[in-house]
């Protein structure tokens, strides 16, 4: 056979002639767009030399009309260079730039007269967005898409963090392993979840964040998913390639499309260091400025809730201990008490007079509304109707007192996956909303979704996720949606998607726990769509001190705790623990309180994946700086070095810190608070208990 | 094995001692029900000691928990009687009698501990209902069927009239033949349709008509069908049993159930008359009286329309010739009219004049809105938005130009089966309704179901229909819904489902012609649920005389058209030809403005499926009656006993028939009308054509 060798490789350089090539602003990354055999698109990627992503096939396998995977001639080639910068409405930093290189390729098949597509790569200093584009034409107009067959070809077996695929769900613990470990532990890693659906052995979420053998740092993911499938991805781990897998939808399709339409980007973060992924823009830059005129009533959410006592088991959402009710049929003012409900109007004031003497802007209640007996599991399809209040629960009386107290009320829509009965409900729950004080909703999607055979990530639910959160624009109010698809940088778009969850929570700290290293990870996979709402703040570590029954303990320090509020950026930040104990710790407390939640700039310190992270972050619009730091299950000694502030001033610093016998699991509640001078030519370094952190607050000293 | 028989029989004995038997008010018929081997609930029905339905099983198979289908023993039986009088909101006579002994029996499984079903046997002397009840109790709240296993066992190889059981459809030619012959006439009955799922050789839509060797009428559908997935019947043709076969769910599953509740009836109307069983009220009976307070604002709408000229091909519902259009990003009035839009303000005026000059109430416009371009087959989720006319369609001007005529405006929303999308806009298109003056819509729902996998007649699908209806109700609007599941006696209970399609409509006549006899049929098959907007009044037969394309004609007499008006009862009548037509024809026209859509009274003279049908009925509230005859491709006479007319009084009559050498294919337009005078001792003979008919109105003689 090896007689034959030479003519394939003069083959495929006669092809390679077409390739195109361009380079980043700063020249470290290069992309090259080539057909090989058969006219086959493909791309390759490279950082200083190194390859990130090796040759990858490009295409889409369609139903009915004839595939976009080969056959193709370069019809066109564009490139142009993009340079803007913008202010997000909120955000880690109040400017960010958008500079890239664009490479903008028209292929034509000649076996489809007239028919072509286009591929357009966004090649920025921190990485790689490309996306296939369907202009409108005269022989294309409506297809379906079998599957994207977009590649990844790895240039290695590298470290990955990864989740399990799946249709429904990425509440599972991260796994770091090698990309060749994937399949053999992978059974331990799809752990039992509300409502899930893997698909192979070797399947994957996205963001993928991953680490070369000779230390590059690569985070694979999508930006502006819009009414298309969420993409997972299929690792051939033979070849070390990432194949894109759609989700599919109720009958097996992965994609309506009406031509002029487009794909999301396809996103490829890459450096040599790893904090350059965590302050990389790039997904947002690939999303398009905000729609909405008015901004003006979206605002950063800091807020307290009547929450974590039902997570932790010690109260419930349910008002009585019925197992089937039927919406507006039964009063439940003649049922029996189960006497747990939370959502009572006497207990809510309470948390609001908290909320209100530290200044909090809202107070969450979840269980406030009918229907909870029988919320889960039963694929109810009227199962809430978002408008009725329990009988305990005081609509108007709280709505006053909030008011007159300052705070607002934060609205709490659970669906149960019933999406047909939420949109139903949609506009009447909103004008609820308005008429009662509520400007902001988490939403939520626990359990299988309705209609029946749909996933949480298929297009049909992405465009009911959209719906909403649009829907409530005309309202001004602000989404925080649970259990939705995991973002792609929509909230630059759609501003007043203020937060999201899609990963797992400081909710399974309850559940069992979250890895020690869980938070150390999260801002290099989830958090790179965007905010997560991860309601950090839990102080009493310890489950069982609000429900003797439930052993789980949170796998942090307080002090971590604190951190968390610097190092999981979000504009929507809980104090997610009960105020009784909270007023335990004041002095603690008081970094909660003090935190700001939006920000002029980020400093990513120091970073490693799954082991520590520090960020220094500047408040929006004041001289005011927090910072934090966490370290996984090891201790460690944070480094800060100061010179993110401006020179020549001298600045006072609180230092929250984890007591010297602090640890994650055997003395959480271990921690020291002290104050120091600093000026930018400080470096600190600063002790972390294992599973531990600190933070910084850090003002001007005023003379 | 012959000597096992005997202790069979025992056995077979013992049980059948638990046997429960009724007798219908005027003894006729018999019901038995009784527990045959290993428990299994059964029932029996005799008409005059004729079996109607030999020895059937009853039962439920769930998903997750413990069948309904066997190990049952009874544990209370319970029978009453009940007879009341009613009077619908409108209908064929003024006053219903719902007169019937009742049959409750209560199952216990024996091996699920505590939990019951109950059975409810209603038997009229019209037939048969019966439906399954599922409790309130600890040990059943949720749970999923996977099949109803109701068995109708017929006592012969019966005459059929029968359409392809299909999940999508109803829209087929229906094909009179032994139930042996079925299999293999399956083939050629499936023609093609916009939507369309078989699912068996032997599967068969109801309401089932047949007729036994001994004379026999058996009529097998099913009442109230809420939240639960539409029957069909799949005929084991070996033991000429008909087993209940549910439409499934997109991911096969066939109801999802929440106790307490109740499957629909299912209905067996009998009589050895075939008149019988077209007065039957037996479905309107089991459905439950209008949830309504107020219904003033339900009135029959005779109408006519900008419909029949798309429908022939002549004009279009599209603005321009566009293939693929996005709503709300294309400036319709900066593309190219394809100057066939028919739903013009000018040309609409014209409909309006002309209903306005006959006394019409309405006038249904389609084509109005956006979107008509690529509404059908691409599987688009947004394919309409209900509100947004066209260009050259002025709302407001013909909301004002039709009341200044007295004429009300009929609302068109096709959805094109997005379920999602219409239910998203539909407040906002109720609401444009009102503003608009329109107090009725016929909605439509063509071509798949999105969400993708869901069909026409499954439980999703239903829930939505009633929605609509009862969203429509909020805003005092009347619904007559194309396309969705065939009518159950539903509009008792919501009497502003003013109409249906749901069968092969007069549409078909254009789209290559309904067999001669379909009309003959259609009262004793898809009429039994409920009225039909069948759209008669075609006066020219031959489509080419409106678009030279098409050689389809209309298989009926000009005056056949004239007598549906009676013998198809609807509150809903069309005119469905062209006003330019109309008024080549202005004295057969006459029927149609004087002929009423609301009775008091309704006498079935003649009748026998599939071959000819004539009718009496009283307008309501007028001492005017009015009479249809229809026949299929023979020639007939029919014969008229006008013993209906109160005694003593003279009346005048116009008579409407088919001119001696009329033939609906050869001459349909050949017409004769006349007057003269009976009384209620008049006896006439009136022949009429093949395909042809005849239609009298009948004035009480004022001196």
């Amino acid at each position: 056979m090896n007689k034959f060798i030479p003519a394939l490789f003069l083959f495929a350089f006669g092809l390679i002639a077409e390739a195109q090539e361009i380079t980043s602003p700063d020249k470290n990354l290069t992309l090259k767009f080539s057909l090989i055999q058969n006219g086959v698109p493909s791309y390759e990627l490279n950082y200083k030399n190194k390859p990130v992503i090796k040759s990858s096939k490009l295409g889409i396998e369609t139903k009915d009309i004839p595939s976009f995977l080969d056959g193709f001639t370069i019809a066109k080639v564009e490139n142009t260079t993009f340079d803007e910068s913008w202010n997000p409405v909120w955000g880690e930093q109040k400017t960010i730039r958008n500079h890239y290189t664009e490479l903008l390729v028209t292929l034509a098949q000649k076996s489809v007269k007239d028919r072509i597509i286009k591929v357009r790569f966004r090649l920025f200093n921190d990485g790689l967005g490309f996306r296939y584009e369907f202009p409108e034409q005269e022989n294309l107009t409506y297809f379906v898409i079998k599957e994207e067959r977009s590649q990844f070809a790895l240039a290695g077996d590298h470290k990955a963090f990864w989740l399990p695929g799946d249709f429904d769900t990425q509440e599972y613990s991260t796994v770091t392993s090698n990309l060749s470990e994937v399949r053999g532990k992978m059974k331990e890693a799809v752990t039992p979840n509300a409502s899930q659906q893997t698909f192979s052995d070797t399947g994957l979420q996205t963001p993928l964040m991953m680490k070369s053998k000779d230390g590059l740092y690569i985070n694979i993911h999508e930006a502006a998913l819009v009414d298309y499938s969420c993409m997972h991805l299929e690792l051939d781990d033979k070849n070390m390639v990432l194949n894109a897998f759609l989700t599919p939808d109720a009958v097996g399709d992965k994609g309506y499309m009406q031509a002029p339409t487009q794909s999301p980007w396809r996103t490829i973060v890459v450096s040599d260091k790893a904090a350059d992924i965590l302050a990389s823009k790039l997904i947002l830059n690939l999303n398009e400025p905000t729609k909405y005129e008015d901004v003006s009533w979206i605002k950063p959410v800091k807020y307290v809730g009547v929450w974590w006592e039902m997570i932790t088991g010690k109260s419930s959402w349910a008002y009585n201990d019925m197992t089937s009710v039927k919406l507006g049929e039964l009063d439940y003012s003649k049922t029996k008490p189960n006497g747990k409900h939370a959502a009572n109007t006497a207990h809510v004031k309470e948390y609001i007079d908290f909320a209100s003497k530290h200044g909090f802007d809202a107070v969450l209640v979840e269980g406030w509304n009918e229907g909870w007996e029988d919320w889960f599991g039963k694929s109810k399809d009227y199962v809430f109707d978002f408008v009725t209040p329990y009988p305990d629960f005081d609509v108007k009386e709280l709505h006053r007192y909030a008011a007159s107290k300052g705070v607002k009320m934060m609205m709490h829509h659970e669906t149960s996956g019933s999406i047909r009965n939420y949109e139903r409900h949609m506009d009447k729950a909103y004008q609820f909303m308005v008429a009662n004080g509520y400007n902001s909703v988490k939403s939520g999607y626990v359990g299988d979704i309705i209609p029946r055979g749909e996933y949480h990530y298929g297009q049909w639910a992405n465009n009911h996720y959209l719906y909403a959160i649009t829907k409530a624009a005309e309202y001004k109010i602000m989404v925080n949606a649970h259990e939705a698809v995991r973002p792609t940088g929509l909230s630059r778009t759609y501003p007043n998607l203020i937060g999201n969850e899609a990963a797992r929570g400081t909710e399974y700290e309850a559940f069992g726990g979250n890895n020690a290293d869980h938070t150390t990870i999260l801002p290099f996979t989830r958090l790179m769509g965007g905010p997560m709402d991860y309601t950090p703040g839990i102080f009493q570590t310890k489950v069982s001190a609000y429900n003797p029954d439930n052993n789980s303990f949170v796998h942090t320090t307080l002090v971590k705790q604190l951190a968390l509020y610097v190092t999981m950026y979000s504009p929507l930040q809980m104090a997610a623990d009960l105020p009784e104990t909270y007023n335990k710790h004041l002095d603690a407390f008081q970094f909660i309180k003090d935190v700001a939640i939006d920000w002029d700039e980020t400093n990513i310190l120091e970073a490693e994946p799954g082991d520590y992270i520090t960020i220094a972050r500047k408040a929006k619009g004041k001289n005011e700086w927090f910072i934090g730091g966490i370290t996984d299950e090891n201790a460690r000694v944070g480094n800060i070095n100061f010179d993110f502030l401006p020179k020549g001033k001298t600045y006072e610093v609180i230092i929250y810190a984890d007591g010297k016998d602090a640890h994650y699991e055997k003395n959480p509640q271990s921690y020291a608070i002290k104050k120091m001078k600093v000026t930018s030519k400080t470096n600190l370094k600063q002790q972390m208990a294992p599973g531990g952190g600190f933070a910084i607050s850090i003002k001007e000293v005023v003379k």
